[in-house]
């Protein structure tokens, strides 16, 4: 089958098309740049959502009650969830799958795991793709999950609209968020586990932190903290309704587009460095060349090597 | 100054010049490269450890007790500390380097932070020249610290010759770091708060989890697993003598020499890498050129505008 047919069932919302597709961008099929230019003109109506937070603080259970309410109105969900690769599971270790599984069997969601090929920017670019091929599949929402807190995640999840840090009372989780980077792009913060005796206190100290923040930087907003429960629902509506309205601020302000034009040329960037990357690794791989030689003898220095590199591809 | 007399300085071992130009480093000073080109053929002689883990596990307080040990052998000691940024403390929230702070007035230990810059490819490669500066200086022993397990400290851990995975019992930090692809670079696991009642159990867990990986990949050895005290040094002489013990091992094998050649080709691609992407981020981020308007026309898909950037620059 030709890639233009399957980029043809993709947008006529056929499921197993659009899990070919990202099966595709996970490979790295050289199919894939011919079927993005066929889709990517039918997207961009979908609403984006990441969430990501350390493992364990119950992101998955609060998606999943996310999502039903999302289905109530009759809302098409997607979600793409980030596991960084392991040497042994392959991500196969985390849970979340399986809490998530409630959906398999709704037709209006689809959810596909990524994992991480090792680099980076090929992840964070990877999963956009993957959220591009859902809302041209006629997702109305597409949902990020990244699990950790780092660098990374950070990338994959400040792709989306909004983004949803959640955190969980008690495991000193807001510092280890603020030390990783994460609190800056986060928009609304989420205390899960609602029901813990230090709930309250967590939500505190994040607001503590937020305000300490402000004034700092005026221009900083504090993002709104919803308590939830992931294992009955409790407060996930409230969630739903601030994240409607942070976005609907964000589209009248201006930020929105702001946000998805700084997004598409992180993408852009994050792919041409990529393919230099990957071509890089390929000379200087396969059976170190003499310039690589030279490094190790102390002939010459590394940052000249690169430099020469760089101006020779 | 001229960056040669700075550079001259350093190799005789000034601690005044060794501080310049890991500020220069961190600063991306134009001058690097020819501080670079000039200490480079005198490194390679020291043995540098990497230290990784989520925080507060106590990876300062054992380094701290490890330092004293290397001291009272007359080696001197660099640390190169690295923390993720934080929008708010750029670090300076961290308690570690207080804890450091015993071997502050001490001439023969040389400890550094380094805030990141936003790039990760940018922070392993700042942080592995400052290292290659305390090489050059004189520095016997280089110790890489890092904090949190996200790809981005994997990255700086595994310059080092050996890497040592911090975890502390009870918090699930085993299956963290192997989500995360940290148990995998790392060469002597420590576990630290050796008197905590679940020490035993974090033990057995971490064991179970690398038996199953040698099963997995009989090729992958089973690494050691030290149980360490920060606060008494408990177990850290042990650690040292571990550590030395694998090193040797590794450079009998040829292994060692493999990975500095890996870690430098590593640096090498990073570093051209790195050069690509500021240098599409200028061309690109000023003001929105003509390609990136038609990405947010959607008239020209990402990955065709990112190949003919690619090929223009």
């Amino acid at each position: 089958m030709s890639g233009n047919g399957l980029a043809g069932r993709l947008l006529a919302g056929d499921r197993r098309a659009l899990a070919r597709v990202i099966s595709k961008i996970e490979r790295e099929d050289p199919e894939v740049h011919e079927i993005v230019r066929e889709i990517y003109p039918h997207t961009g109506s979908a609403m984006s959502l990441g969430f990501t937070g350390p493992p364990g603080v119950g992101k998955s259970s609060v998606i999943s009650h996310l999502i039903q309410l999302y289905r109530a109105e009759d809302r098409r969900v997607g979600v793409v969830s980030v596991d960084p690769s392991s040497p042994f599971s392959k991500g196969a270790i985390l849970g979340d799958r399986i809490r998530l599984s409630d959906h398999f069997l709704d037709s209006g969601v689809f959810i596909r795991s990524m994992g991480s090929r090792g680099h980076l920017g090929g992840l964070a670019a990877g999963s956009r793709l993957a959220a591009l091929a859902m809302d041209a599949s006629g997702c109305d929402v597409v949902i990020y999950e990244t699990v950790g807190v780092g660098q990374g995640e950070v990338e994959v999840a400040s792709a989306a609209d909004v983004v949803v840090l959640c955190l969980q009372p008690g495991a000193g989780d807001a510092v280890q968020a603020l030390k990783a980077g994460v609190m800056e792009v986060a928009d609304v913060f989420c205390i899960n586990k609602a029901d813990h005796p230090q709930a309250k206190g967590a939500a505190s100290e994040v607001r503590s932190i937020l305000e300490i923040g402000h004034e700092l930087d005026p221009e900083a907003p504090i993002p709104p903290i919803i308590m939830t429960r992931g294992d009955t629902g409790e407060g996930v509506g409230e969630l739903r309704e601030v994240v409607r309205e942070h976005r609907k601020e964000m589209e009248a302000g201006g930020r929105l587009e702001a946000r998805r034009r700084a997004s598409l040329r992180e993408f852009v960037v994050s792919w041409a460095t990529d393919r230099l990357e990957k071509e890089l690794h390929r000379r200087l791989g396969r059976d170190d060349p003499e310039i690589m030689e030279k490094v190790y003898r102390r002939e010459l220095d590394p940052i000249s090597a690169a430099e020469k590199i760089f101006r020779d591809v």
